[in-house]
This record gives structure tokens, sequence and C-alpha cells, in this order.
């Protein structure tokens, strides 16, 4: 990953924040420790956090505050991503094996289970009503998205407005409310808040396409993960609904996603994937994610110049751009 | 089900518990929505929101605000009994399909997460920290209970503290704070709610240990599922540790558990079952049990004489005594 700046200017807060991640995965059970461990260890970026502190600048910054947001937020995503490898029948992410195929998916269920419950009770310390009612809504949609995942596997019919409704509760809200919340908790005004919220909301969005797009035309080293495999498990994203606009790509497609359904997924995709890279439809999903970029930054306009802001800008513009 | 007076003098508001139930876990995904409701509507004793009740008549009984805790409350047991049929492998649950015998492992999954941050959800409108603090390490505890069971499977050395530690999370923990925080919730003393959580706690035990004992001795109309699935599924519960203290009995029950165990519990039980029987190990367990109870009611003993003790005590007794 390309250091951005505001991880060598909040390197003090970041290794905290890490620190009180590994601190609180700590049981007296070895095999959940080390479940719980396991994809945590593996390093991520920490946007999540990253947005926690960006925001509690615009207020009265506290990292002990912050990091009882902070740390909740990075296991909330961590909890469901080891859930999703259950659903997704996933064997790698970010470059080594899933809980679920090292361990079992049993192992994998509770492992989330309890990585989500201890973001609750981290949570519980900061003893802010408001904090407990925007983290509980967010959880709801995101297991609704999660549902609606299954839903949605192999159907080839699906809208635009299904496929960003879907993305909105995989990945915008958590990333939304990362801004949101760490200004809220430090206690900046309700106005910048929201707008924080716009803006990740936004950057979330785009983020979520980016990968979408990566996971077509990225490389097994860049992606951490085999390329096609969103397709290989049925799940249609935003340039595979693109390239099926095209009229001469729609039929050749539809049949090379029914013969993998067939197999449930247990083929080579490269065929589909050429197909899908030459259709315009990568291209189209880039400039959909720029223009969320560019309402993400724009959701910004109205507050104060500080720092924070600029960084928030630069960490846009990088996941409008990210290759990996 | 004998019903109890309580919940003939609680009709009306257990009703209206019943009804904010089913209203939360309405959504406009159609699968969510009935696998969801799936396990809700085959009944169960709501005895966590009933608890609830008992507990908010030792403080201003509001029933408005009651409910904002009993909800979740009953929501959190069903979703990790939704979870426990994945690792179980259960089929059959209140004497119908199970969501993942339903539907499938996947389903199950995530129904249980949407489930379980629904009742959050319903928890944050109460705006009270300490709600929060109390109900995110219950569910931490409960999640550490859950991966412990998976680790006993089939592991005959256990101790009776092992298997207490384990029904305390997976069990007592859930009725406990149901008690506790019904009492908190209404504004009663802490001194009062602290009791309760002391009578719950003991109740879950007793509650825990009879169901084991069922488990062995019930018939399948009795307990809704086949006797014996907790052997078949490697789940060493109390009759059976103390049967294997029994040096007579030792060697045979470890060759029929290992065979049960060589075939994943794919066999007849009834041998292993009549040993078990036969051993005094139900009438140990059972004994345990009833000792839980009277240190229960003990617990009630510096309370008011209002008649909610009352009821309280009786449901001790039908705990203590039930049948299925």
């Amino acid at each position: 990953m390309k250091i951005l700046n505001i991880y060598v200017r909040k390197k003090k807060d970041v290794g905290a924040i890490e620190r009180e991640l590994e601190a609180n995965l700590q049981t007296d059970h070895a095999l959940l420790t080390e479940t719980s461990m396991h994809l945590l260890k593996a390093g991520g970026k920490r946007i999540r956090p990253v947005l926690v502190l960006l925001g509690g600048e615009f207020g009265t910054y506290d990292i002990e505050r912050l990091k009882m947001i902070a740390v909740p937020l990075e296991l909330f995503h961590s909890a469901s991503l080891v859930h999703d490898d259950v659903i997704d029948d996933a064997d790698t992410r970010r470059g080594q094996d899933t809980v679920k195929s090292k361990w079992d998916n049993r192992i994998a269920m509770y492992t989330g289970d309890f990585i989500f419950a201890k973001g609750l009770e981290i949570a519980a310390r900061l003893e802010d009503p408001r904090v407990h009612m925007i983290l509980s809504k967010a959880l709801v949609e995101m297991s609704i998205g999660e549902m609606e995942q299954i839903r949605f596997f192999y159907h080839t019919e699906q809208t635009l407005r299904d496929y960003l409704l879907r993305i909105k509760r995989k990945t915008a809200l958590l990333i939304a409310i990362s801004c949101q919340l760490g200004a809220m908790v430090a206690g900046a005004d309700e106005y910048v808040s929201n707008r924080l919220y716009s803006f990740g909301y936004n950057v979330g969005l785009a983020f979520q396409i980016r990968d979408d797009i990566l996971d077509l035309c990225g490389t097994e080293k860049e992606i951490g993960k085999p390329p096609g495999s969103d397709i290989k498990q049925g799940n249609i994203t935003l340039p595979v609904i693109f390239a099926l606009q095209d009229e001469k790509l729609r039929g050749p497609i539809l049949s090379e996603i029914e013969r993998i359904q067939k197999v449930d997924g247990q083929t080579d995709v490269s065929r589909v994937l050429d197909m899908i890279r030459g259709s315009g439809g990568i291209e189209k999903s880039s400039a959909l994610a720029d223009r969320y970029i560019a309402k993400a930054i724009a959701a910004l306009d109205t507050l104060p110049n500080i720092r924070a802001k600029q960084d928030l800008i630069q960490v846009a513009h990088f996941i409008g751009n990210r290759t990996h």
C-alpha cells in the first residue's frame, strides 16, 4: 500500500489503535484468540480507524475516546469479513488463508460473533446513547445487505439500483459512520458530523466499486486473492451489469455465467473476464466511482479548512485511484 | 407447557412483547423476514421477557420501557439458537425444521446476525449506557461459550467445572441479566437488581441442567427433537460426566462415545442412553439442579415481599421440575 501522509502524521495514534485491537482479542480461550487475531494480523489498511481520527480533528481531539469508537468499527468490519468468507466460500483473504478454510465454517461463524460482541463492549465504554443508535442501525443494515448478497447471487437481471443499495449496506454505511462518529465523539457540531457522514458514504460507494473493478482486473499479487472471485461465486458486480447492457456481449456473457453457476464456480473464468474487460463496463464503473469521489469531496466544501480536511481529500483521491 | 399464573396475570404485557417481536422482524426482504420469523413463530416460553417484566415490578413498572429490553433479550436468545443450530447440525428445534435445515447454513448465519443486530437497535432506544455495558459483556461471554462448546465436543475428560463454566456462558448469563435489567430499567435499587441477577443466574444453571437431563430422558414428543441429540453431536453434558465417574460404566460408555464420534453421530444411541440413565448420573444432576433452584430462591430472601417475588419463586420451581 502506498503510504499516505496521514499514516505518517497519525502514526502514533494508529499504533495505539493497533495495540488496542490486539489487546481486546485476547481471551483465556487459545483457539478463539488465534482465530480472531488471524485476519487482524494479516494487516488491512485500517481505513475506518483512520477516518475516525480525521473526523475527530473537527472537534476536541482525544485519542482515548476516539479509540473507543475506532476499535469497534475496525472489529465490526473484521467480523463481517470473517462471516463473508463463510458465505463466499473464500479460501484466501489479504493474501492468506481465511478462518473458514484454515479451521471450518462453524469456527468462523463464532469467531465473527465474538469479534462483533467485543466491538460492542468497547463502544459501550463511551457511555453515549447516540453512538449505540448509530452503530446498531448500521449493523442491522449490514446484515440485511449480507442476506441481499446471497439473494442476488447469479441474478443477472439486477439493476444498477439493486447493486448500489447492496454496496451501500455492505460497505458505504460503515465508512460513513466512521467519519461521522469520529466527529460526534469529539463533540463536533451535528452539521459537521452529517457532512462527514456524507463524505464517507460517497467514498464508501467509490471504494466498493473500485474493489469490484479490481476483482475483475487486478492480479492475484495485487489483490491478495485470485481475480474473478466475485463472478465465480455468483456475485454480479457493477462492471458485469454494465457489460450485460452491451447487446453483442450479453448473450455470450450470460451463457458463461450459466456455465460457471452449473459447476459452482469450480472452473476457469478467464473467458468471461476477458469479455467484461473488453466491454467498456470497467470504464463506465470507473467513471461512476470518480463521480462519487467528487461528491465526497464536495461534501467537505463548507467545513473549516483544517489539516484533516486536506487529509480526507487525499484519502478520497487515494481510494478513487487505488490499484490494490 | 403448563400455564403458570404469571402468564395469566401478565397476559396483556406478554402479548404486547409478542407483537413487538413480530413487528421488529419485518423487513423489505421477504426471505429474511421469513427466516427470522421462522423460529419465533414456533413458540418458546418467552422466559427471558417474563423475567424482565417480573424484575420491572421491583421498580416503577413501565411496559413501554420494559419492552425495549424484553424484546432484545428474547431476540438475542433466538439469534443464538439459530447460530447454535448451524453448529449442532440440528434439523429440528421446537418440533419443527431449523433455519439451517430448511434453508442452509449461510442463511442461518446471516439470519442470526440480523436478529442480533435488531435486538441491539431496540435496546439502543432506551438510551441507557448501563444497559449496553451489561448486554455487550454478556454477548462476549456467550460467544466465548459457543466456541468452548465446539472445543469440548467429544471431550470426555472434562470436569464439572468445565461444564458449569460452559452453561454459565451459554444459558445462565442471559437469564441473569434478564432479571437484572428488568429491575434496572424500572429504576430499582442496585441492590435489588444484583439480587435478581443472582436469582436468574442460579435459575439459569438449573434450567440448562434440566435441559441436558431432558435430552437424555425425554421423549421426542416432550422435547421437540429426538432424545440423545447432545451425545450424537459430541456434547458431553452433566449426567454423562457423572456417569463416567462410575468405574464399571466408564469403559463401556467411553467406547460407545468413541463409536458415535467415528460415525459423526449417524447411529443409534439407545445403548449409551440406557447406560447413562442407569448410572445414577441423572439423579446426581437433578440434585445439583435442585440446589441451584434453592440458591436462586434464597437470593430473593431480602427483597420486598411483592407479588413478583412469589411469581419468581413459582418460575424457579417450574424450571426445577420441568419435564419439557
